[in-house]
């Protein structure tokens, strides 16, 4: 094999984790090949989840003027029929100017792209199926970041139309009048909550008795409230056994409890499903789980210690910030230089509206663990900046250790509530504690200023 | 004198200052007077200053489009004609509801309010006039917030029509098509943009060459070039001689260099005066300096130990989220628990459009005292966040010690400067370095995310 095929690292996916993986190794002035398909560089994230969705996201907040509701009524739109297009159209102009910084971030790095998908033909070696004849490359090291695509289910006949997945989403040509979304995880919230905002009457069934079952449940009520105030129907506890078509070609849905529920359409979004089924693992003396999940160590090191697995593939969390900087830590390791994954500061942060996010524990898991703790919290609507935006969902809760002070978790709902955890996050990482919230000064307004208040609240139960 | 004209506090003014500070003493069970006229509890910041022009701003924000207009066009506004009712509308909302929150803090806290405008008798006696018969308390201890007002000029005939100051502002009953704002620090740098966003041809005149001159000169120059892009002319480095109405009822200025400045309107936001001159200070044994500002030391105590003072009427910064927490401590100096005002991590929040705010020393500082840093800098147009709500301008500076990679300013300007300033304050307080942005996960897309690419990008540069 001609030497300009051998690669320091070659990495399979241009994912979150390929990505920041690859760059990593070249700026060690390694050489470094990422293999996806042309039309996919940047993975999932930048064509099918995490880019067009809270794109979307941000079209929809604002074209539906719901922000704005508070200060001009409940029936306030910016734009009174909101069409597939209009959304579209800004989507898009996001996705190709996310594309192209991907691809310009590998070129400036130097990484090599190739256009293709890969399969291991040993622990060493990949041959990629491309449109022209088919390449093999070779790699000291391989990091594996193919992704993963969402579930099937047999029960669930989607055709991509009516029944559809959330890879298929950005074909829908029309703005349904309702919506049966099946799957109360991330997914299926964020994008009941989007269809709410949109006026699409949602009906949400969730197998568990919760949605979002890791957050916070007082966070979590909330955003039901909110939900079911704009429309939405929870079916908790309840579970789909078959899904058809009716004669008028609307969607049913039955439920084991006996119940039947109908809509336009229906978004199945339980679960997802590794794509490591289709790279010849075996080849490589690998194997996945049933789910298509790579087991990896701590430093995302697989069974077979020169291949290196990082991003949704590997499981739990499945975010995209998340696989970044496994991704960046993979090749780290390779390189004699292993870093730590934060595991227990890193956030979740739900994209639905209004935001969620969180860093630390639950009240639940410190229970469970028999950690005291005490609650200090903060309501949006109480601060003046609450009131200017028009927040009155808004609710921010820190729990801390009542002896040390220290905190525990930070929890926050409400508009912001992805940026603001991080300051929670940075206290809670460098063993601040509840006085560093109430002393510190905090620009006024803002919602930041949530911690100086909840941080007062918390020290008065005391 | 009757007991119950004794209390344990006398607090003259019910600003941010006054309320924190009433608050904090009747947290500990002590009997506190706070004394204000009726109509304008919640001080300045309520009903003039901060709340007003920062409810105004986001009414602005929203109304003009200016945030979409990188989707939709240069042209695009939500409403075609602003009027200045709109704005009203939504502003008078927040005044009434923050105004209702000032009294129930301190009425559930069980604070007296004494509605009329105090004067000293003696060292522990006001007396107060109000629209029934004088009364007299007085108070082991008394705080004195009594805030600023703008300062006048003899050079600037303000009739509060044509030519006015930031506290008449509310009284304009159309939007000017021109406006000439004379002075830029933070009062007129924030009215400029917010006229400049409402397709007001503005055109600013500052006597230093340049604006905000506390701020770090990349983020100023980075605003400089944004308002000039909505049309606002500087002049820098210029004085106003005189300003006189022609005859057709316009506003002219004169500069000292021999220009003449036209417009339908002129702003004057040169410094402000303090109130300390209504209250007879000499009868306390006090006095104030000529721009009516109360000397304090650290723990907020005037040369009278039982006097204490707080706010705006000390001086620099003179910002609503210091004076609550100067309030506060003055308080709890006074009830034997002082605390330290951690001046030096203290953000600064200029709500011009775009957003600003620092926390922590500028190159400039850090240049004059020799102390060696390096630079981490990141765009907002480069993060996937940036991209989806428009943010061509914003920029997030990280200046650390390149040894110690211990961080000593963070530098933000861009949405949610305000908000997002408070991650880095975080790390600097409590003495994080660069590593902890480089490895902490940051929620995916955020603005917060500009810390990790800028911490890499300062590493880049060791």
């Amino acid at each position: 094999m001609p030497l300009d095929n051998h690669f320091d690292l070659v990495v399979i996916g241009s994912g979150p984790a390929g990505q920041k993986g690859a760059i990593a190794a070249a700026k060690h002035r390694k050489r470094v090949a990422v293999i996806d398909r042309g039309e996919m560089i940047g993975g999932c994230s930048v064509h099918l989840g995490t880019i067009p969705s809270k794109s979307l996201r941000e079209a929809i907040l604002y074209l539906s003027g719901i922000n704005q509701r508070a200060f001009y009524g409940e029936d306030y739109r910016v734009k009174d029929t909101i069409s597939a297009d209009d959304l579209r159209l800004r989507v898009r102009q996001i996705l190709e100017g996310e594309t192209a910084v991907v691809r310009a971030q590998l070129k400036r790095n130097g990484v090599t792209t190739i256009d293709g998908t890969a399969r291991f033909t040993d622990p060493h070696s990949l041959s990629i199926e491309t449109d022209g004849p088919i390449k093999d490359v070779t790699g000291d090291y391989v990091l594996v970041t193919c992704g993963t695509r969402p579930a099937a289910s047999a029960n669930i006949p989607i055709d991509g139309k009516r029944i559809f997945n959330s890879d298929q989403l950005r074909e829908l040509n029309e703005i349904p009048r309702e919506l049966i979304v099946v799957g109360g995880g991330v997914i299926g919230i964020e994008y009941a909550s989007m269809f709410a905002a949109l006026n699409t009457k949602v009906t949400l069934i969730e197998q568990r008795d919760t949605v979002l079952d890791f957050a916070d449940l007082e966070i979590v009520q909330a955003l039901e409230v909110h939900l079911r105030s704009l429309g939405v129907t929870f079916r908790l506890g309840e579970t789909v056994v078959s899904v058809r078509l009716d004669e008028q070609g609307r969607v049913e849905a039955c439920l084991e409890s006996g119940k039947t529920v109908r809509g336009e359409r229906l978004l199945y979004s339980v679960g997802r499903q590794g794509n490591s089924d289709s790279i010849s693992l075996a080849s490589a003396g690998l194997s996945a789980d049933a789910r298509g999940r790579i087991k990896v160590n701590e430093f995302f090191q697989t069974s077979v210690p020169h291949i290196y697995a990082a991003g949704d593939v590997i499981g739990f969390p499945a975010l995209a910030a998340a696989s970044m900087e496994q991704g960046r830590l993979a090749a780290n390791h390779m390189l004699g230089t292993p870093g730590h994954f934060a595991i227990e500061t890193m956030p979740y942060g739900i994209y639905s509206i209004p935001e969620i996010s969180m860093v630390g524990k639950t009240e639940r898991e410190l229970t469970e663990a028999k950690i005291p703790y005490e609650v200090g919290v903060s309501k949006f609507a109480e601060l003046a900046k609450g009131k200017m935006i028009g927040d009155e969902i808004g609710l921010l809760k820190i729990l801390f250790d009542p002896t040390s002070l220290k905190l525990l978790g930070v929890h926050v709902i409400g508009e912001g509530a992805t940026e603001i955890v991080h300051i929670g996050q940075a206290v809670l990482a460098l063993g601040g504690t509840l006085a560093y919230m109430r002393d510190a000064v905090f620009n006024y307004p803002t919602l930041a200023e949530a911690y100086k208040v909840a941080a007062l609240n918390g020290f008065n139960k005391l």
